[in-house]
This record gives C-alpha cells, structure tokens and sequence, in this order.
C-alpha cells in the first residue's frame, strides 16, 4: 500500500554550521506521520538558489509533496521567496492582506513597528496560493505542479506549528488522501538493545508482514515501535494488539509503558492516578528533574516544589543533612542523598520525595567517585529506595540521565 | 577560496517518523566548520538500501566527504554495512580485534554480555580502513574512491561525538587541506530582526566581499554571524574585528556579547568576574532556569541553589511571601515575585536573587492575566528590578523564553 510522500528541505546556513539545531524537522515528521503521510527524505540545504532548485527538482521526483521551511524572513540573506518566483516563473505582486495582517499583529506587540522590510513581506508570487501566517509576518505560499503540491514556510518554531495545524496539514489532508497506518510503542526497562533483540527474537521473526518493528534506545529504555499499514483500521489495530499481547508474555514486568510518552508524563499520570504529591531535592540535576516533571502541563496536581541544594550550606540548612555523614562519607553517598530526600520531604510536606547528588562533571571526579557517579534516593512515608549509577564522562548527559533514571526509580516507590 | 566540502548523511527511521531530533548533524556541523570544512547538504534518508545508496552518489558529485551516521547497531533494522559492502565491491570479513574492543568495553559495565549480535560487528567491509570505536560495539569504516572519503559512523550521539573528535576529523584533516575561515557572534538585544536591520544597513551593505553576515534571532537576542574566508589568517581577524568596531558604535550597550556564548555563559562569567553568588526562587520556569545555570561547568561557583516554589504553601512557609498580597494580587503578580526574590535571597543566603512567576499554560490564563503572563524579578542587597512579560500560548515555549528573560534581567543588577 503507498502512502503520499512528503519530503522537508530546512533552507538556511544556519543549521549547515551547526548554530541550530534542526527541531522543525523531527515535529513536522511526527504530524506528518500521524496524519498517514510517508517521509521520503529531510535535506537541509544553503540559502543558495542554485541548490534550492537542485534539491527540490530531486525532491519532486520521489515525493509527492515538498515542504520548504525557513529562508523567508526579511533580511538579506533569505533568498526562497525569490527562488519559488523565479522557479514558478511568475513575479511578485503586491498583496494588502499581508500588510493587514503584520498591523494587526504589531497592535499586540509593544514596540513593534511596520518598516520597509517587513512592508516587503507584502511582495507575493503571483501564482502561488497565499495564505496568511496569523502568527509571523512572512506568509506561507503554496504552489501546485502537475498534481504535486510545493508549500514555502516560515522557518521560526513556532510559526511553522502554527500554520502547519491550523493551515498545511488539513489542507494537504483535503488535497490528498492517505491509507491507515498505526504506530504502538512498548517501552522496556533493563535490557541493552542486542540483549533485548535477543530475548524476543523469535517474536520478532513471526511477525506478519504488514507490521515492522524498530528499536529506539533512549537512556536506560527501549523503545519497541511497531509499525503496520494496512487497508481496515480495525482489523490492523486488533493484530497489532494480539502482537503486544504475545510479548508481554515474553517480557512482562519490564515494559514500563505501552504508549509512546516520556518517562515524565508517565510519572505525572501514575502520582495523579494515586493522588500522590512529589517534591525533588537536586544537587547535580541542577533542576533538570524538577524541569521534567513541570514540563508536562497540569503538573501542579502533582508536583508542589523542590530544593536545589548546589551547595552543601542548603543541604545543611535547609535539608537537615548530617554535616558529620557529609564530612565522613561526601555529599554523593548513600547517607547523604537519603537525607535529602527526607529531608525535602519533610519540608515541603509531600508525600514521595527524590533526592539526586553526583558529580556531573567535567572535574570533579575522583579514582573512588569517578565523573559519572550519581546516587538517587526516593523516599515515601514508609521506606527509602536508594541506588548509586555509574554513568559517563559528559556533564549534559550525566544531568539527563541522571534525572531519567530518578523517575524511574520513583516508579517502583509509588 | 573553495573550502573542503562535506555532507552527512544520517541513516534511521527514527529521525524521519519524528521520534528523534537528530542533534548530531548540527554537533557535526559545528565542530567541522570550526576545523574549515564547508557543509554542503544535511540528508535524513530510511534504513533502505537504495535509498542510501542514492544519497551517497548525489552526494558525491556535491562532496569531497560523505559522512554517514547511524544505522550499524547489532539489530535488523541496521542496513548501512551491508548497503557499503556492496556499493564497494567487497565483502565482510571477520575481525579479531572488534572483538577485543567489545570485551575491553563490557569489562567495565557490569551485566553486560558478548553475544552473538554484538559478535555479528566483528564482521567489517574487507577493502575499508578500520577505525576501532572505544566507546561502542560497532566500528567505524572508512572508504577512500577517486580522491573522495566516505565514512560510517555510529548514530549514538555520545559515540559520534568520541569518534568524531579523537579519530575522524584529525584523519580527515590530514587527508584534506582547508583555507582559513573565521566566524565572529554579535549578539544584540531590544531589536527585532527587521529593526535591527534597517539599524545597520548602511554597515551591511558596506562590509566587503570576503565578509558574509547572517542574522539568528533567539528568544528575544539576535545573533549576527560575521563569516570570513581569506588566505591570511591574522590580516582576516584584523578586518574583522575592524567592521566590529564599526558595529559598536553603532549599536552601543545593545550589544550583549561579541562572542558565540549561551547567555547562561555569559551570565555564569559575569558573575564568577564580580564574585557574586546566585539563587533562584522559581514558579512557572520550575526548575528550568537553575537546569540552565548549572548546565555550565563550574557553576557550583556563583550558583548556591533554588527554591521551586510551585505551590503557594512553598511560597508562603519557605519564602515568606504575605498570603495576603497573595490573595490580593494573585501569585503571578509584581508583589508576590518580589516577595519570592528576597525571600530566596535571605534563605539561601546569596548576593543576587531571580524569581519567576507565570501562567505556562496551556490552561490558568484570564482575560486579565492571559497565558504567557510572567512576572520575573531580580533582587540585590540594594534593590530589586521587577518587569512583567506577556510571551504567547505555549507552554515550552513560555518556560525557555521566561528563563531567558530572567537571565537578561539579571544581567541588568550585577
């Protein structure tokens, strides 16, 4: 069964000398996939016009759509508009409602004020179908090409989302239509990847066809996805869940989820599902924990506050730490981040508490307590789990995982 | 000048279903460019034979270099060696000392085990350089044809940044030679991007030939990117930091920084230049703003600690806040913030104090206080600066852009 490919091309120097990180890409992937669409290819090419129209004559060839974002603004160096003119062979027009949209856009920003650059915005390929950004000043054009269909966006976050929900994808949904493609994912907890291969290899084997399998290794966790695609959306989701069903008799206990959420939103759902408030005391997640936890919206029901003792002052003053098992055993030992965590606990009133404290690095390390070395605790009323991890030499990846493997170990408290 | 050019080719389903941001290329990006190199193309293809093999020719009549990532984990959804093994003619061949490499590596992971997948990498392309991989099970090869080099590395980002720093690009560097290429960061703050613009266009359009400038707006600082290509390494400096002086007078205190440096960098080194010591007391950044702070070595310095104070209790018992300016005025207000910046500058005892206080979203908002409401304040012995922020409807984008402010408003105090 073919699906309507898409291609991305992310125009722009910016992310060719590593200065941005290319974040639109992975989102409109995702949507894109969710909506049924097939990715081909994401290229992310110069602010050249010679490559521009090099690239999307490449594109047009394997997919059945080609989604430009960025290299619209309105400086200099941002040349697309005038690449898609000059490739649709058409000129630019003056249209009004983009001025009607920048005036209306500015009245909410203090400060704003329309000048002959963005008043340029204005200038619109004549051929193109025009749709207003509500949120940017660059527009979105859309050009269609022997039944294929070519949509230039702006590149800044969230205006690309922004016209991509409410505009591009409905519209690319109305344009074409696509079959029934389902996506499970089951996450596993303790296995390397080849371990886990290993373990559900004969599964794997047997599976039918129309669904195919990826392993995405994420910090400690496996993420199983399965992909099918098939003509009746009933009958693909009921095989789909007989094949889950199957490897939960292989791997039981150590699936953590069967859907793709992160680690946080799974930790929010089970503390609200029991009513449970959390507090974190952080020493070498620096507020990370505290960050994940509250990235998730409606976290408040659950989680009420922490402590980031950096320093051994707050751990003692704040956190009540013994100074004597700080000056015996150091800050990252078992007695210490227990402390913490009862501590925190204590103060901030909750009902379930975790405590980090490690050397994340790049100094700080010795032969004994090497960079990498990081002890959790996780306490509730009745009992503490406290364990220590070995993980690298790079301080951000030590503070993630870290504060991945905090939640976790939350997880078997609660 | 012609600079080496490279392009990466980055192999997974992963980063075309949107389940992974690739954060790779742009490390690649950088650190290739910084070394001289020029980035021709960024590619995101499937774990499909043909595919790959069509992006490696294309890429070959644009590129001195191909680099591939990812794509030779132990599973079967990894195709890369066998697409490589045939595209070169050649075939597997079993090498010992892969094997010992691996052994070397689990010595030190306590659980894990050789088995037959990880064995299967010890099976390498006969006619490719080999390149041991001491952080990983699978290998990286190396491919010389016609003067170009093709390379295939692990997509593990930690394993990609190891072998790309010790092993490929001193290689790389050896095989090629590059010209001299110098960027130089401005970073301007209170400007759009189209303000700013028009603010220095005179300059702009004045800079010469060998002198390329691109604009990289940034939560609410636009960076300049001043590129530069000449023979002459000091006389190209010298020119450079000339039309940057120009810039100055010019731009005056808007300026923030003249150098390429996360502003929690700069903050953290202003900070260390002063001897000040900082803590934050944090409601709708919970926690992000000291997850920002830390996130640079040697913070420990000038940073002592947090309170994330995301309930009112926390607000009022450890931060002392008047539960009656919080009834009156509600938490995301002038007085409370205060209250919460003073408050945590007494408890923990430090010289400055940042709070934050918001309506992240996606719900909480009212008509007087819409979501994206944040009230941030900076605190000194001597006095305290109090603004209020209206961001927009996203919650991530609500928690970056009010710790960015913060950070900016600090900068103000110290």
């Amino acid at each position: 069964m073919e699906r309507v490919k898409v291609e991305i091309i992310t125009i722009g120097d910016e992310i060719l000398i590593g200065q941005i990180v290319d974040t639109n890409s992975a989102w409109m992937a995702t949507h894109l996939n969710q909506e049924g669409f097939e990715l081909a290819q994401i290229t992310s090419v110069h602010d050249k016009k010679e490559h521009i129209i090099e690239s999307l004559n490449l594109a047009l060839t394997r997919a059945d759509i080609v989604l430009f974002t960025g290299g619209i603004g309105p400086t200099n160096d941002d040349i697309t508009k005038q690449t898609l003119t000059e490739y649709f062979n058409t000129k630019l027009v003056f249209e009004p409602s983009v001025i009607e949209n920048i005036d209306k856009l500015f009245e909410n920003r203090p400060g704003f004020v329309r000048n002959e650059l963005t008043q340029a915005q204005a200038m619109v390929p004549e051929s193109c179908i025009l749709i207003q950004n509500l949120v940017g000043t660059a527009p979105v054009t859309w050009f269609e090409k022997e039944g294929k269909v070519i949509v230039s966006m702006p590149g800044v976050p969230y205006e690309m989302k922004y016209v991509m929900t409410t505009e591009i994808i409905p519209r690319l949904k109305e344009h074409f239509k696509t079959p029934v493609l389902l996506y499970k994912t089951v996450q596993v907890y303790g296995f390397g990847e080849s371990a886990l291969a290993i373990k559900i290899a004969d599964w794997e084997n047997a599976l039918p066809d129309f669904i195919s399998l990826a392993y995405l290794p994420n910090y400690g966790v496996v993420k199983l996805r399965l992909s099918g695609l098939m003509e009746n959306m009933l009958e693909l989701e009921f095989l789909m869940i007989q094949q889950i069903e199957k490897l939960k008799h292989i791997l039981g206990s150590t699936i953590i989820a069967y859907e793709d959420i992160s680690i946080e939103k799974l930790i929010g759902d089970m503390l609200k599902a029991k009513g449970l408030v959390v507090g974190t005391a952080e020493s070498c997640t620096g507020g990370f924990l505290a960050h994940q936890l509250t990235s998730i919206p409606g976290s408040s029901e659950y989680f009420k506050g922490s402590v980031i003792a950096y320093s051994n002052d707050i751990k003692i003053g704040l956190l009540n730490v013994s100074i004597d098992d700080l000056e015996q055993h150091g800050a990252v030992s078992q007695q210490v981040v227990e402390q913490m965590a009862k501590g925190v606990r204590r103060l901030l009133k909750t009902d379930v508490a975790i405590a980090t404290s490690g050397i994340a690095g790049p100094t700080g390390g010795t032969d004994e307590k090497p960079v990498g070395t990081v002890w959790i605790s996780v306490c509730s009323a009745e009992n503490c789990i406290s364990k220590e991890f070995r993980f690298g030499a790079l301080r951000e990846q030590n503070i993630i995982r870290s504060s991945q493997a905090a939640l976790l170990l939350l997880k078997e408290i609660i």
